[in-house]
């Protein structure tokens, strides 16, 4: 009898966090995959992540629309709470001998509590890390609810040990995104042209070029203008070739967003290329090329530490989170910006760094919940 | 400036476990007291703590229609996430300075996933035990939400901390419900007559007698109605004047109900009188009076410890909480139910245990909530 | 290629007056059938519709948990809120090619409204009746919003052609209630005991014995208590063999409940016994035996009329709905209700009367479903 | 004692429906404006109605976030069921004397469920038009729940009352938005510059120009984007400066945005300016000042028809809606398009035609509201 394993999938970057662990959960005999697909990874706005999983090859079992408009913290808690109604009845439907979630953001506070208050064995993916906002609540929170954890890092399995949970019930499994980005590495270059795609100028990546994401920090929601402004400066002063993702529909983004908008009408950016929507393979393998990696995106973190690309980090989002020799720390400031690319680009290329994982973790993960037996009773180990 | 506190109370049992706090906030010249009132606090079927509370001389801010009927996991489910939901909206209209939720109901969730949400500090009152049941889950993932904790004891206080908190953030205060119990027995015995209410017969109380509170245990939901038989029949036999208190709202509690039902028509029990809806102070002082009180109520740990009442604990849902020594646990067994409280009726009372407050808990939180500084952003501390 | 017919039942009356369309919809084989059952009808406090229904041999697609406890009109409000959030996730799961809603509860707006903001065909079965109450908006609402409607009487027909709909989209089936009445009145009589259900004392219904049936007024909520009570004492005082049947949930039905708690308590009727949980037939059955049916159930005005069965309607719920010559109409007055029902039971049976249906509406509307041309397009005819 | 009126706004159109209405009833003395602003009115995306109303010195009662991201039709329920969710706590917050509902987008069932349902008297604004699409079916589903109607012509109070309400309860006020219309017309040309707005190049206003609003028709989805494209080439080809306002957020208005992001890319239009953000008032006066507007807005019908400016109506939307001798109706077709707006700059402005107003509905409405005998009950008419 195949174990019913449901895996819920709510933005574009937890796609790319789970997504080799899926095509092992799907290609494995003890697994049934239902995939269930909410929140932003439904909308175009935020990169469509549902269409992209289709042309994956997955079948979504349901769709749950739950992101309210308004981008501030009274609608992230009307579409945590709502997704949270939809989420129940999903399960009851669906009825999942497990549920897993993926790391922090704020609308898996609805995955879990749906598991947890419906006895459904909770299986908690990236927990055990560090960083700043309102993620490091959602993801401790959502550990004391889980009844298996999956982490990244030796040390993230101490943490979630030490938090009470029972050593038995907690691997190192890495990242998936590490798959990912193992993956790339191993592919030769092509001629792949990401100008078909975005808006603003062509530019020309035979030389250095860099790749820009900027998140806003929820807990910051009214400097989240302010902020992008400083990395957009720094990123035009520098004059590199630079292509730019578009942030996650978290409270704030929509002061980010209007940042961009504003920069694109009155400073034209001649080097600065803008893009919402890709498919993680592609954005790895762009990654994989560019000369440094500025902002806050935690693929500067993780994935960069693997494919030894020099990072720029900007602010405090990814605070704590524990990091490879690739990262340079710098805080909102166009100058502090743009040094510490000039610093990196002059570094060049790192070693590989297998602080996020070692390419493994999809197949290592989808064993697990093949085999591992499911619980929902759970007790503080003191 | 005032601090706005809002405070949200879900449950009959809760507001005991919040009424003195409550009141010493209402004293205190820091302090602006926004009382929530919300789920089965509103509702008779459930004792109408609403109308008590109102009563006892406070205002209600705000009333949250939430519980949804059906007593099952998925309807646990989605009564919390429309209590997200709406309580968002109140606290978009209270604007509160911090949030305080109270223990480790399941709805509970909901007002500390609406605080985090929204960027408010929020206090948890009652972190840090340890029990059975879904309830170990809810009260540790508030706890990782929560940015102050205060706790009724000195071992509650070591496990917060060692998940990860702040120690200069967690308080041992005792519990109010303490308070209460402190204040009830120093009041004269009087002349107060239960029979007033409640069904069944009338009972002589001047020699021994039993009150019975047995919930439902969540996770053992099809149990639950057996589970009730069996401390049913033992009461039963033992022919002791028996006062019994209906159970809480959780999933199960219908299986609870139907067992009572089924038993009062078919078995006309002659010496038990069943109850809903009684202010804490009135429980407190027929408490204080009995002779030993059965079932898994977490009274029987917490106030009968200070009240030295003797107590019968069945089955496993006060499994891990802190004891005094007035406590026998047994399993759902009506011949070892039995039993032990001819043992308990044998030993008589015991004396004083502090193990949960020394009486002064209400005036202590008030203190905390007025001088404290308030903040929402935390780290795990290792 | 069959058609797809959601029929969504959210109470164990409306289950009566679609149950032999159901039937007909199963059996026909042009309709795929798609059972969503909801609210009360879920719940065992309201005599637990799904069960009867799956004891019926119907397959239920969709359970939506959706009835908020508190029985107040803002509570009516979030149920239909929170329905319609549900069932619009429903309705995008079974993709059905028609909705069907039934009468004129207030949780019908969830089901019409869901139907026609998601663009799928809408059939209302029972508009175009007239009443009292909040009932009488909802209905006329919900025919505003009806692609096709199926209608119990020519009069009926009459009012929702005048109301603007397209005269070709309007069918006089008469109501399935009606073919169950049908069914019934040819049975024989038989062994059946209806005391091994309910409670109170059994009694002898080899004589004249009586049906009560009484609904609360929502909008005359805090009225429902003290009307109950007149009805209660008259009943009593006739001392006539009675079963009393238990009120649905709408707003207010806690003050009927508690009215007939308290009379049980402390009136102890000795020829009166209180009954939750019928199947439609078992009631039609007990109906059609009866010498009178007292109270405000559409029962007396509709199958009763085809039974012939005497009928005292007590107060204004079923103002304006069109009668048979069995009914005689008395306020809320225990003198006015007990005259009626001795002028009745003087009386006798009245002689059949097809003002609702003559026993065919079930197939009739299982044949219309399954070949009507189906559109979302429609506009005033005036 | 003042009556307390509760007016929700949804959307940014729906404002200038009711803008002198409720300048009238803050000025008069016999009523408490209680103003509810809720769904797109509240978002920047859609014109950010709430700081404009707040810039015209209106308080803000409540927000109500209730928009759900997606903008297809099952976002279009839920975002409904959440408004009648959230507008339950809001009435029972606010307790009104009376409701007012503004026309017929579809979250206006959100609120005229919660009054209806709550037992609030409903007061509908612009009942009894007719149109196409959905607005069809919600329109006249609200007049069913309404207990006072203020329509804009006769023909709309002839319809509400064929449709059965009460003679005495429908009301013609004219249109507040003609009002509007009346005062810009009678204000002195400025040099007011749109330029400073928006997005596209600056135009020269001192010969012909042109006003587009074109909205998604929602039971047409998937059509919504070619029917853009129709009049984007259409107002390109023409090589008149035209002012292109931005669509509501129906569902499918992301086909709309598509095509003129799309059209902006690839086709860079010299002669059309985009906006999104415009207080009505300017836009009226843009309006006034005009030699045609095109598109599917309701404007072109009314406001236009007291302005006397040309109008070409494309497409369906407005089918049914009476009109005034200004307005030529083409289908969603380039060339028929083109050759319209031609005929009408040739033709010139039409004198004015009061059918949806005289100027002074906003007094008239207030009026009303202070004296007329509230209600909840009400019963079809035959």
């Amino acid at each position: 009898m195949k174990r019913k394993v449901a895996v819920v999938v709510t933005a574009r970057p937890s796609y790319a966090r789970i997504k080799t662990a899926l095509k092992a959960m799907e290609a494995h005999p003890g697994i049934d995959l239902q995939l269930v697909v909410a929140a932003s990874a439904l909308l175009d706005r935020y990169g469509s992540a549902s269409t992209v999983i289709e042309k994956d090859g997955f079948r979504i079992a349901s769709r749950v629309f739950m992101l309210l408009e308004g981008e501030n913290p009274q609608t992230s808690a009307i579409t945590t709470g709502l997704g949270l109604v939809e989420m129940a009845t999903v399960f009851e439907n669906l009825k999942p001998d497990a549920v897993v979630t993926i790391a922090d953001r704020f609308e898996t506070l609805a995955t879990a509590s749906a598991a947890a208050l419906m006895n459904l064995p909770l299986v908690h993916v990236q927990g055990g890390e560090v960083t700043g906002s309102v993620d490091e609540k959602v993801r401790h929170a959502v550990t004391k609810m889980a009844d298996l954890h999956f982490v990244a890092t030796a040390k993230a399995r101490e943490r979630v040990i030490r938090m009470g949970e029972d050593p038995g019930r907690v691997f190192v499994t890495g990242c998936p995104s590490i798959d990912l980005a193992a993956e790339v590495s191993r592919l030769p270059g092509n001629g792949f042209d990401p100008f078909a795609f975005g808006v603003g100028p062509t530019l020309d990546l035979s030389g250095p070029c860099l790749v820009v994401m900027q998140h806003p920090v929820t807990t910051e929601y009214a400097e989240a203008r302010r902020q992008a402004m400083e990395t957009l400066y720094a990123v035009r002063d520098l004059g590199i070739p630079a292509l730019w993702f578009w942030p996650n529909p978290d409270a704030g983004s929509d002061g980010t967003s209007k940042a961009i908008r504003w920069f694109r009408e009155h400073e034209s950016p001649q080097n600065i290329h803008f893009f919402r929507n890709f498919p993680p393979e592609t954005f790895l393998r762009l990654l994989a090329r560019c000369s440094c990696i500025i902002g806050n995106s935690s693929a500067a973190i993780r994935e960069c530490a693997f494919l030894g690309v020099p990072a720029v980090n900007v602010g405090t989002r990814q605070e704590g989170r524990e990091r490879g020799r690739n990262v340079v720390d710098v805080p909102h400031d166009r100058r502090k910006i743009e040094e510490a690319v000039r610093f990196q680009l002059g570094h060049g290329p790192y070693p590989q760094d297998p602080v996020y994982g070692d390419g493994q973790a999809g197949p290592r993960i989808a064993d697990l919940l093949a085999t591992l037996p499911l619980s929902i009773e759970k007790r503080l180990t003191y």
